[in-house]
């Protein structure tokens, strides 16, 4: 069971399965416990469904300063732990859903094309060596943030606020259970042009050291995620152009910015 | 209906209602939607449960630096929006429970005294004049802070992980309907000693306006509370000390410190 997604039907319920070979297998129960093939309806095609984001977590834990090579050109020194804000469960959209610019907001909009951890079991103070055990699977996150409102006041840089907006965590298409970071790049292109290309054993953190190190910060619940950071080739998005974040193994996470 | 609890009874379900003279009438349905009282028991006795969070937040948006009094002590100017951090659902505790030191960390713990708001209805780009519609009601709460990690980094303010903890967002005792906070004052005592006693009506951003401005930022959901910022008087709980937050018209919110 590789590729879990999460769906709209065309008949207006919203389920959740496995994608294998342009099928889907249906599944009920939970995507973290208990979860069983469907009797009803054993396999959809994907032109009845529309992509969710594949879960819906309780927190998006976004890690800035992340990766050597961004580190560097900022001429920041490499943390000694896991650097991050808290992003709302309004902020998560699936794939080919709009990035919605905020009422109110005509400034610069950007990308992050990162590799996103996805829980798949409450989890608190748990080692680096038990911390695979909590990962469920990965996916691609586009971690979008309204730039200019981060250092609009002198004494707190608001990094909730520009990067929490409805619509600002873009997760997709899959959770992939079986990936072999170490060997994997994240692609991002902007309107099909290639602006971000890092590979992911540049982390400063692993994932699994992530999870265990963030794990004694706050308990991670199923389906939580956390967003590893982003590196070099960050931009800003026009409004009507298209992100798409590829990871090879995981799948593409395509979604376009709207004025409305 | 002015007092609305939830609660753990001595049988061991979760309930909620309404808390008047010292008795509890338990009520069926949703707190901010169809509630109604429950045909089985219509009068609880207080020592029969536990109080819990009066309510169970997606999301606690904390403010910084929202009090004039505050503001001059330290020497920041009153900002143009509310400045804000997230907290994470886990870190919601209700009264009586304990704060848990966290794990691996035995530096300065500070409890913060605060107004908080409780919304009511999900809203998104409501205007200062429609706000107080989506307010339920007020409760009080302990917004507690690892101080120490909040500048280990000298690139990045900590926020979310000082503030994020389990436990650390204390709240209660009960959501206050009816309740005039521009003639209420927060006094937070530490082991009986009153530590601070500020009026509400010092705010930069009045609650109105702090719903209409971070409505704006991201959806607000029902159960999801706005902590309005602290003024003078924050200090450090020792292990095993009891911080108790009191707002007159609302309550009084009582939780110890333990290292465990």
């Amino acid at each position: 069971m590789k590729s879990w997604i999460r769906f709209r039907h065309v008949d207006g319920h919203i389920g959740f399965g496995v994608l294998e070979n342009h099928r889907i297998t249906e599944y009920q129960g939970d995507m973290f416990g208990d979860a069983v093939p469907g009797a009803v309806e054993p396999s959809l095609n994907l032109d009845e469904i529309s992509l969710l984001s594949p879960c819906m977590p309780t927190k998006v834990v976004a890690l800035w300063n992340n990766f050597y090579a961004l580190s560097e050109k900022l001429g920041k020194a490499a943390p000694s732990h896991p650097l991050f804000l808290i992003k709302p469960p309004m902020s998560v959209i699936g794939p080919s859903e709009p990035i919605r610019r905020p009422k109110e907001y005509g400034g610069k909009i950007a990308y992050e094309g990162e590799l996103a951890i996805v829980i798949g079991k409450r989890c608190s103070n748990v080692s680096v060596d038990q911390a695979d055990d909590y990962i469920f699977g990965f996916s691609c996150i586009n971690d979008v943030t309204a730039v200019e409102l981060l250092n609009e006041d002198p004494n707190f840089a608001q990094w909730c606020r520009a990067k929490g907006f409805d619509t600002f965590s873009c997760i997709g298409p899959v959770v992939q259970r079986e990936f072999d970071w170490r060997n994997a790049r994240v692609v991002t292109r902007l309107d099909g042009v290639e602006r971000q290309n890092y590979p992911l054993s540049d982390m400063i953190f692993s994932p699994a050291e992530q999870v265990s190190l963030i794990s004694h910060d706050m308990t991670l619940m199923p389906g939580d995620v956390i967003a590893c950071g982003t590196s070099i080739g960050v931009g800003s998005i026009k409004d009507g152009s298209t992100v798409e974040v590829m990871i090879e193994g995981i799948g593409v996470l395509s979604n376009t910015l709207q004025n409305a």
